[in-house]
């Protein structure tokens, strides 16, 4: 038994396949993002523009978020010091997971670490305590929500994208007394498109099944209070569970789920995932709760963000480039091979300062490798043009329009 | 299917036996730690002292620690914005990591959203990575080793608590060409013992396996310089794989392994749990590259601790309390029933002011409830004389001396 080559044969399938990941080393410059710094293959940072981060609406840099933390901070310190039976339940998160369950119209909320352990744990937990559950799962649903829908152990029938009829064949089919629940995602993030919601819900109710739903990418950026897609579609209320994170809009870090008080007390009382681990800090939860508070009466990021969406969209597309047909806040520019996103990806930040990830497997399909481009309130006309026009550059110089002519 | 009436039951079990748990709200006083508010039950907050913190040397209080939180906030702000792939790797996180390969004398080191995570997603994508993998695990492994073993579907073979011959017997029994892993953790955060890593190590030279060792209750706390007791024992470089908590003595949040260059490659590369989450708020990590540098070179945060427990255990003895034979800074009082236990718990907070959460199944075996204290460089002699006396009257007013001699 050799481990050191079974282990260095798996790394060589990654450089064999372009799909090597190097990470960026790179500083925020708080109160003036998108701009950062960049320690990365150069001596001493280099000034760049983020374009990938999914902090989508600079939360993590809003004053009152800032201010909340430092508070906490000087308030009671550092860590919890203890998972949430023992000794880490805070006030903080207390007043938290009601003002979570209020945004989304729930009984109740429930604090995870992360949005991929809540995930997790809340899906690999509740079907466990289903006997014979049958998950129904959409085929692009994220690695947390597919890693607890395995943990669970139960049976997984995978519908195709989006697609209600599918779905309605495969419940139709399933034996009516078997427990259901229908797992799905509200903005889809690599492509940036949206579930039919209400339609889900219609089959949810025929067939008398559970819905779980991420709104990971929608929350604090769609709905009038931010609750996410379901808040916009007015839908919330059909929802047996909502899920969202904390590190993407709402600029911190943390997950959690809403959902009527006796589910969430199951999960509370079963899932290991939620049980054995040191509660999220008091200092990110105070940031939190300034966070989701400023986005339930404010407005102004969420249209800042869109507007700045549908004209970076326009630009790309007015110049030739092929961006994919998103109706949402997600950009994704599609490339195809996971090597040319790679060099188009290196090209941007040697040269243009530009900084965003190229997208590979196994975070989208092998073959629909992309870049992505997640444009905020904070990103101007000029920051616009200068990508748009390097990316027109760089797609002459690597000849990728005649590829995909060919 | 009445999915209301299965969750109910789930509930009312608990109920049943008496290990319903009540989060204790509280939030703890910056500076003044281990004084604490509570806001359980009462009209507004009020004082209590902490005996059940895993902050364990009030890192989580440190100047030093405060200090850096405070700075990163204020320099780069809130959460990363991304995974450590997409836009969330900073150059905190790069030094952290290289600080805690250099604490356990590593050539890397990953860092995980919690402890819970960093055992959950390396143990089930190693052995995932080895066909055939057999993992031999402690039965005391706490639910995080447990999740992973279970989830990277491997075979899984239990050895007695601490049991170098029962070990020996599963290894000799075992395929010979069968990759093997042995997991297991240095202090048992329950009983406070510790294992003879030593001893082990020599078992898997003999097999040729590999060796994960959890040191979640021991990093900051034992060694010349917080590495644990592999550090202690002078055996790190025997180990494959260490793991970590920064939740606990470090006082913030976050976990890690420490192993060689290709192991920490090939766990970046595979591991779910690592990949797709955004990373580690850099202000926790700031927070965190203080506290272990600081406890690289500060024993007096050790000594202080070793001292109180030293002292609290004997006068627990004294006093004719049923502690149980810990051999580190765990001081645990044996009670053997859930309700008994929470009891004496309730008793402690409203009458006494006194913090300490009882410990129930699944955390610990049914019928070995306990009291867990954890004395720390900051409780000092007189917090230790009124919580022994508040307990010798509650032994006596509940009768727990004569139920035990019967
Ligand atoms: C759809 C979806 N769900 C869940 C997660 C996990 O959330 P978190 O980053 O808070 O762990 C992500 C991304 O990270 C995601 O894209
Ligand atoms: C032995 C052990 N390993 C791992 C963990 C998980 O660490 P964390 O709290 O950082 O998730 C814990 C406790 O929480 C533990 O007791």
């Amino acid at each position: 038994m050799n481990y050191k080559h079974i282990f260095s044969q798996a790394i060589e399938r990654l450089h064999g396949e372009g799909r090597y990941r190097v990470f960026i080393d790179i500083l925020r410059n708080k109160g003036a993002y998108p701009n950062a710094r960049c320690f990365h293959g150069h001596n001493g940072p280099k000034p760049i523009t983020v374009w990938c981060s999914n902090d989508y609406l600079a939360m993590g840099q809003h004053p009152k978020v800032i201010a909340a933390m430092e508070e906490a901070l000087h308030d009671v310190g550092a860590g919890s010091g203890g998972t949430r039976n023992i000794g880490g339940n805070t006030h903080y998160h207390v007043d938290l997971e009601s003002e979570l369950a209020d945004l989304h119209g729930k009984e109740a909320a429930l604090l995870f670490t992360s949005g991929y352990v809540s995930n997790e744990a809340t899906l690999s937990t509740l079907a466990k305590l289903l006997p014979g559950c049958i998950i129904f799962s959409d085929e692009l649903n994220h690695a947390s929500m597919i890693a607890g829908i395995r943990n669970s152990g139960c049976e997984k029938q995978v519908f195709r994208h989006n697609d209600v009829e599918h779905l309605r064949e495969l419940l139709a089919a399933a034996d009516p007394e078997a427990p259901k629940l229908i797992a799905f995602e509200s903005v889809y993030s690599m492509d940036g498109d949206v579930a039919p919601i209400s339609a889900l819900c219609d089959l949810a109710d025929e067939f008398n099944a559970l819905t779980y739903l991420d709104e990971v990418h929608a929350v604090g950026m769609y709905g009038p209070r931010g609750g996410g897609i379901s808040d916009r579609d007015e839908v919330a209320g059909r929802l047996t569970i909502i899920e969202g994170t904390l590190g993407k809009a709402f600029g911190v870090m943390g997950g959690y789920i809403a959902a009527d008080q006796m589910i969430v007390d199951v999960i509370r009382s079963y899932a290991p995932g939620f049980i054995f681990t040191t509660s999220l800090s008091p200092v990110l939860v105070a940031g939190a709760l300034a966070s989701v508070r400023h986005l339930k009466s404010s407005s102004e990021e969420r249209q800042g963000q869109q507007a700045a969406a549908a004209r970076l969209k326009a630009m790309m597309g007015e110049a030739g480039l092929p961006v994919m047909p998103s109706t949402t806040h997600i950009v994704p520019l599609m490339v195809g091979d996971p090597v040319k996103a790679k060099r188009i990806s290196d090209i941007l930040l040697a040269e243009y300062g530009v900084y965003v990830q190229p997208i590979n497997y196994p975070t989208v399909p092998r073959g629909t490798e992309r870049l992505r481009f997640t444009p905020g309130p904070a990103h101007d006309e000029s920051m616009m043009r200068e990508l748009v026009s390097a990316l027109v550059e760089i797609w002459d110089r690597l000849e990728l329009r005649e590829a995909k002519a060919a």
